[in-house]
């Protein structure tokens, strides 16, 4: 599968570094060229320096030929605009996208987006460890 | 169960939220009052304006009498500071602390604490999002 990340955080370089290693063709894009020293050196996917919200950066990161594409900026705006832009305007067949506000995550899901809430994941985990015993290690 | 918990954040309020609607017995500790706005109206626990790494302010939320301690403030070094805290001085018997840097995590687990990475978690959920067929809403 040929796979965009845009956002080379914690999370989006995580993911690229498991889709790789699965076998996956994957081209990650960050605005800051410094965010790629998350990824592991073994990395041997493609680093696109550029704006995900800019048409040009997706082209050069082959939005045409993706087959998914994963939105996962700091910002949720950035994150719905660019996978509106994968889904409408270059018919990419998934598009998935980190929401961190609970409320914006049920409109983007209204207009087909599949979404990612850490928050609500977060807070269902956190609970279910305290209703739990301890793992002791 | 009485919970405290540091920082009210997304994550912190609706972990909050959740307790206490399953009738424990909820303080919430952040140091900005303008945080508790993210409670519900009907949120009925206490709300302390403090920093959760002085013991005043744990003391002011009851930390001698708690039985949980969960620390998700944006700051990996403030929840596991706290954490040791509420653990080594105060004895509280279930202590959980989120950690965003996989490398601090695993340090973390190996002194004691119950931990919980968002970044870990997130990149496995979307990873298995992507491999599966999406849910049409």
């Amino acid at each position: 599968m040929k796979v965009i990340i845009m956002g080379c955080g914690r999370l989006g370089s995580r993911i690229a570094t498991m889709l790789e290693q699965q076998g996956h063709a994957v081209t990650v894009v960050d605005i800051t060229e410094s965010a790629f020293r998350r990824l592991p050196e073994s990395f041997g996917g493609k680093r696109v320096v550029g704006n995900g919200m800019d048409v040009a950066t997706l082209e050069r990161a082959g939005i045409r030929d993706a087959d998914a594409f994963i939105a996962v900026t700091q910002g949720d705006n950035r994150n719905y605009f660019a996978s509106q832009v994968a889904r409408e305007v270059y018919g990419v067949r998934r598009v998935l996208c980190r929401v961190y506000d609970p409320v914006r995550e049920g409109i983007f899901r209204e207009l087909g987006l599949e979404t990612f809430s850490p928050t609500s994941y977060g807070a269902q985990i956190m609970v279910d460890m305290l209703m739990n015993e301890p793992v002791r290690r």
